[in-house]
This record gives structure tokens, sequence and C-alpha cells, in this order.
């Protein structure tokens, strides 16, 4: 199991009510004697200064740019923490950590992001060569592959990318924010790797204990099929394909509209496409697409479709089918994907406990991208990849309320209810503290799961703690 | 004492020669079969991707920006080892971590920096707030203290900053690096923390074992006394300071004529300031100024005379004089600084064992900088703060080269030198393989301060190592 480390560890394992927690390590140091600056002139830099605080250069906006933020010590302690718990397992899966630059020379992005190329932050030309931020982490992977002649690699990499997207803060959408990818370079065996990416997304959400989650699996492959047996022209397929991703978030009606309103489908085209991407299932729809009249007859289709069959043999061997939806509404925003995708959403969002349910999107995204190296690659030559990033700053707003609310639990002082919350959340332990319990100088320790307790002395209650804690 | 972990203590501890170190790490993968991708037609995306790779989207240029580089895993470890050692040494002062966005408003960044404003990196204006890349992590922290109205906080943080400035990668210089603050905001009694500021430094560098080092400490309002005791007009000050800085690169003839000729300055005042700025010495000289018939009686110089004064009490508590050096050439760049300002150089920095020399320049530094804080308040409260700043990718620099001259050490195969070369740095442990013991099946193992050797059976020869370097 992967481990969060004290911090997050004593939010899971002590009792709800006030403590310690994380948000306390922001403490303040009163402690020292406060007679420094002595007063009086400070020369003529303090003047200037002095000068500058009190009008011309006074700074007038006091604020970080729009979508990004500061992280205060206890929220930097709790992402270092989530942070390392994810490094371990991709280290655990034998993965070596790369570095590259914030900063990338403008056409390494350009054309490796479809629509998103927009977001793209560019640096003024100072001149020199032009510059801009880097959007993700794979892009950069493909030319550091390229560049350094690499044909076989399995590297993590945890850093930060930006993009000039509408931001979203409390659901955890930023204009600066970490990622964390894992990505496998190299031919191996087919779907041996894609298989060990989700196997990696399906530890991470189970350990992490989130909540119960999906993993959405699809190929694009498999949409390509599907396009061009309900008669799409070949030129309308990354279209159409953007069109099938919003899938999600709106009903097919409003799909089907763009689909021949904006993009330019006949209708009996769209009527075709939506009786295909509302299907979702697991291996049985594998299998019956596989039968399936028309596209079985399609070239890419069924090459999709047999990869994925394999794909969910390597997923059955590794016991993680029952969170794996073949889903064929899926489809993924960006250029680069040539066959296996997928995208993992968290399924119960909202939090009865929390008084603003943290609504989050998907918390975690990769798939297959066989051609990108070749087009850093100075002679074509292609390196297969397959990858995926972890959404880190959804999970961390996650853990962060969900920290928040034990908090400040105690907004609701009924003690039933407290003890419901222990039972509904995990917490072994509850410590009631009554006026009983302050005039006998004990605590009152309630063993959640057993619902038996037992009053212990103040003085042993650590180390009682301690002892009903240990492995 | 700092470790490095495994990876650097191994570079340490094992004898010179071939043998597996960091640069292992980023060993092929070549074991798993080879079969995919299958070939044959992969659809219109793969078709796509092939035609970008053939010809029109092929990107030109393969490289990252100028003055930036990639991380392969073996740096990647080896910085990540250094940059732990370093927060572990933040950690025991106290300092909790923070994290502020690598993107801050231009207006944030500007008018703090002088002459060096022109090196910030500007974003180009896409829509919305103007941006900029943070230069330093000083900037950043006073303006997260004046936004959130923090009083007292001692910080560290660990993070990139961008420079448009000459790079010079050999030397460890570059336009994307590795910043690493500590920081102390508040008031509290004169020179605490100042003091530990320079204990921290001189922990750091003398746990890392760079060699022989020297903290060079003066006060801004020192240099700014001696300026206009020897008749510098106030308006001066500034360009006078930065030219000042120059005397660590160039002779003190050079300095003067920049003063006379660029600056404006008299050659007489130029003559007085020379006689003060080429001094450097201990608390004697900070006596011996104090007692100065013309700098006694400035009030700026005094006070500042008086705080040095204190300092050494306090660094003389800590035990680390030998290494200060109190030295009127020093002046620092920014603008910000307002009182005490130091930097730490390396004495020694050839290395007659590695090929080219690594020639560093200063590899920590810091200062006092008690207005900037109220530049940023809307009211101008002032915090006042002082702060270092670790050069850590001078240090990386550094430890590459050696642990790169003990890999490749080969190149020179006289045994004797290599011996000398184990005596030189402290490798305690040298194995020695020649025809005879490749004939015997044993290994000569050599302590090398004893200098006695004896035949260990190779398959002895690992526990015998761990045996012998047990602590």
């Amino acid at each position: 199991m992967l481990r969060l480390g004290p911090i997050a560890a004593a939010a899971r394992r002590l009792p709800a009510g006030p403590r310690p927690g994380p948000l306390c390590l922001a403490g303040s140091r009163g402690s020292f004697a406060r007679s420094w600056p002595p007063a009086g002139d400070r020369g003529p830099l303090f003047r200037q200064v002095r000068a500058a605080a009190a009008g011309g250069e006074r700074v007038r906006v006091l604020k970080t740019p729009k979508g990004t933020r500061d992280h205060p010590p206890a929220q930097t302690a709790l992402r270092d923490r989530l942070l390392s718990a994810v490094v371990s397992c991709f280290k655990r899966h034998g993965a070596a950590a790369i570095d590259t630059p914030v900063l990338e020379l403008r056409e390494t992005l350009m054309g490796k992001y479809g629509e998103d190329t927009k977001l793209i932050y560019e640096l003024q030309d100072q001149g020199g060569e032009l510059l801009a931020l880097r959007y993700d982490l794979t892009v950069p992977f493909a030319r550091y592959l390229a560049m350094n002649k690499v044909t076989n690699m399995k590297r993590y990499h945890v850093a930060k990318v930006y993009r000039r997207d509408n931001p979203a803060t409390t659901r955890g959408r930023y204009r600066e924010f970490y990622q964390c990818d894992f990505d496998i370079a190299g031919q191996f065996d087919p779907m041996i790797p894609d298989a060990e990416c989700l196997k990696i997304v399906h530890e991470i959400l189970s350990d992490l204990q989130l909540g119960d989650f999906i993993i959405k699996v699809n190929d694009r492959r498999i949409l390509n099929g599907v396009f061009a047996v309900c008669g799409v022209p070949e030129s309308k397929f990354i279209p159409a394909c953007s069109t099938v991703d919003k899938l999600d978030k709106v009903p097919w009606e409003e799909v089907r509209s763009e689909m021949v309103g904006e993009k330019g489908l006949s209708p009996e085209a769209a009527d075709r496409i939506g009786e295909y991407v509302q299907l979702h299932g697991g291996l049985d729809l594998v299998e019956h697409l596989l039968q399936d009249p028309k596209l079985s007859q399609n070239k890419l289709a069924k090459e999709g479709l047999g990869d994925m069959k394999l794909l969910f043999e390597y997923l059955t061997l590794f016991g993680i089918t029952e969170k794996i939806s073949f889903d064929l509404s899926l489809a993924r925003g960006l250029d680069y994907y040539t066959g296996v995708i997928f995208e993992a959403v968290l399924l119960h969002q909202e939090n009865e406990h929390v008084e603003e349910a943290v609504s989050v999107g998907s918390v975690a995204g990769g798939g297959r991208y066989d051609g990108l190296v070749g087009m850093f690659d100075p002679k074509g030559r292609k390196v297969p990849c397959v990858g995926v990033s972890i959404g880190i700053e959804r999970i961390f707003s996650i853990l962060e309320q969900r920290l928040e609310a034990e908090m400040l639990y105690k907004k609701d002082p009924k003690l039933l209810k407290q003890l419901q919350y222990c039972e509904d959340t995990g917490i072994p332990l509850a410590a009631i503290v009554g006026e009983q319990e302050l005039a006998d100088g004990v605590v009152k320790l309630r063993d959640v799961a057993t619902r038996e307790q037992v009053d212990i002395p103040r003085e042993k209650l650590i180390d009682e703690i301690r002892r009903r804690l240990e492995p």
C-alpha cells in the first residue's frame, strides 16, 4: 500500500476533533524578542526603499497570476507527501526520473496539441530563440528521446506544466500545475506496457483511498474505424473525435447537433456514430464488436479491437478488470495518441460530510503515442511510447478538502454523527472527553469498528493509542 | 554531517576504477522482446504523423533552449540527493517549505533587481495579465509575506529560477537553474538571524566536503558610509557599489578607472575608496575601522560596524570565524539589500586530477533586505528579512565532475597516481586487480590510509569491503 507519510497517516488514523494537524505546521514563531531593526535612519538605500514604498514604485496589484497560487507550508508538506507516494509507485515499477527545462523552443511544441495549441504560453521575443512554456511532460519526453537517441526507457517525471486554460480552481484546475508522468518507450510485446500503465493507475488510486473509481479505456483505431464505417470522411476524423470527447459532460443530443452543425457531418452518419459511442462494457463488449458485421470489416477497428481483447487478458491477470470500462465515448483531446487511450474518473465525488462538495473530473489519463518521437528524429525514426499522467492537483484538492473537513468537524458537535463519520471514513479510534472524563482525569477511548470503549488515564493515552495502532 | 545518500556515498567510499557508478543508472532495458508495433498500416492518424515526420512538420532544430539542459536519470538522482542534503540542513534549522508560481506579474518583479532587470524573461502579451518568469526566490517570498500578511516566518524554497544571462555551462551557470533559499522574516534581536544564515552556509559547505572555502561578509551601510566619507555624492552610491563588486574579478586599477571614467567619480574619491575596499580581515579589522577617524564619524558606517562586531560575537560562539572574512570589496549586485551581505567562495577550485578544471564562482550568497516586503504591502508595512541562497548548480557541477573523474580515472593508468588520488580525496579502500590477482582469483585490497594491502578471495570481497566500511 502507498503510504502518505506521517501527516496524512495521522489524519487517517487519529480520532476526529481538535488536534495538531497539517495546518498547524504554519504556526507562528512568536517566541523571539522583537527589537530588530533598531529605530532611526538606515541610510540612503533604506530611504530609497522607503520612498518607493510610500509612493511611485509601490506594487499596486498584490496577487499571483490568474490560475496560479502559492502553497503555504502545510499545503507544501501535504503535496510533497502525495507526490512521494505517487513517485514510490513509479519507482516500484522500475522507472527512473529525468528532468527537462520548463522552457522549450516554440517549434518543439507547435503542431502537437491540436486545438489546445492556443493554450500554450509563449515568451516575448527578447532576441535569440523563440520560446514557450511546456504544456505537458509528454512532448518534452519525446524530444528528449529523439535528441539523445534513446530507444528504450521507462521514466517518470514530476514537474509543473503551463496552460492558458480557463482556470477552475475549486475543481483543482490551474494554469500552473504539477503533472506526474510515467511513460514506457520502446518496442515490446503488444499491450504489455499499456497494461502496466493501467495497473499503475489502479494501484495509485486504490492506495490513496480516494473513493470508488473507474478507468475508461478505448483505442483511437477503434474510434477511427467507427467513423469510417459510419461514413465520415477521413478529413473529419479529428473534429469528430474531439466532439465525441464531450460525451462525458453533455448528453448525446448536444453532441449530435454539434457534429451535424459545427462539424458538418451528415445526420445519418451522426446517428450511426451515436449507436456506437454510447456503448460501454467489458470484454463481452469487445467480443461483441469483433462480431459486428460492419466494424469487423474495418482493418483499423479490427486491429484496435484485437489489441483491446489482448489488453483485457493482461488486465484479468492483474486482477483489475472490475475497475475497467471499455467506453467508446472516450476520445481524449490531444492529437498525438495513436492507439489505446484511457482516463480514470472518481465515481462518488460528493462527500456528505463536507459542506461544499469537491467536484473533480478525471484524475488520471494517458495513452499510446507511437508517432511523436518520430516527429523529432532527424530521420523520422519511430519510438513507440505509452504513458500515463496522474492528475495530482485534483487529487490534492480532494485530500486537502478531506483533511479540512476532519479539522473543522467540530462545527457539528453531535457525538453520534462524529462517531458515524469515523466509521464511514475508517478512522480507527475516537478519543472522547466529556465533563465526567475531565473530572476523572481520563479519556474515553473508543474502538470505532467494535464500538467498545474504555477509560484511559490521560498520562497513558499516547502509549495506549500507539499500542493499538501498531501494525 | 549531511549525507548525500547511497549514490554519492558510494562514490566517496568505494575504490576508484571501473565499477557500477551513478552513470549506470541510465542503463538500457534491452531484455524485453521487440515485436511491437506490428508492421502494417496504422490508420489515418498514423499516416498523418508519418507525413509530418517525413516532411513539413518535422522539427528542424532538436535542442533545449540556450542555457538550459535536460537531466538524464543519473544526474537527476545525484541532484535530488544533493538537494535533499541541503533541505535537511534547512529543516534542522526549523524552516518550513513554501512553493510559489514560476510566473509572477511583471510589476511584481520590476524595480527590484537594478541593472539585472534586463535579464528577466517576459511572457508575450497573449491577452490578460502581463507576466514574467521569476528571477529569484526572494522577491516572490517578499510578495508572499505581504500578500498573506505574514510578519514572522522561517522558510525554505527549492525551485528553478530564470535569467537571460550569458550562460557559462561548464562553470555551472545556466539560464534555468535551481535555487535553494533559506530566509528568516520578522523582527528579532540584532544579528541573530543573520548569524544563523552564515552558520547554515558553513554547515552545508563543510558537510558536502567541497574543499576549502571562505565566507566574505560586509554590510551595505558600511559601504555607503565609505562612499560618503570619500566624498561620493549620494546619487552615485549604487553605481559605485556595482563597480566595487567587480573587485573579485579584476584588479583595483580597472575598478578605479571605471569609477572615474564610466561612473564619473572624482579621481580623489576613487583613490580614497580604494584605501578602504581593498581591506579584509576579521574582528580586528572591524575594531580598527570603528576607530577610523573619518568612518567612525559616519552614522551609517558606525551602525554597520557595530552590527558587524556583534555578528562576529555570534560567529565566535558558533565557532566558525575561521572561515569568515570581513571584506570591504564585497558589494553584491542586487538593489534590495539593506544591511549585512555575504558570499561564500571555494578557495581551491582547480583539481589537479581532473583534466578540465572546474572553475566556479561563489557557491552561496545572501544578505539582509529590510525594505522589500514593504514595497509590496499596501500600507508599506515593513517586515525585516535576511536570507541565503545556496548555489546548488555550481556545487552540482563540482560533484558531477568529481564523480566523472573517478569514473574516468582509467585514462591515466599509473597505479601510484591512482593511489595518490585516493589519499588526496579520502577514498578509504582501493581494489587492485593485476595479472597475478586474476590468475589467483583474488583482489588486492589496500587500506589507503595505512597503505596495508592484503589479497582477498573474490567471493569474499564484498563482505570484506562491507565489514571495513562499517561505522
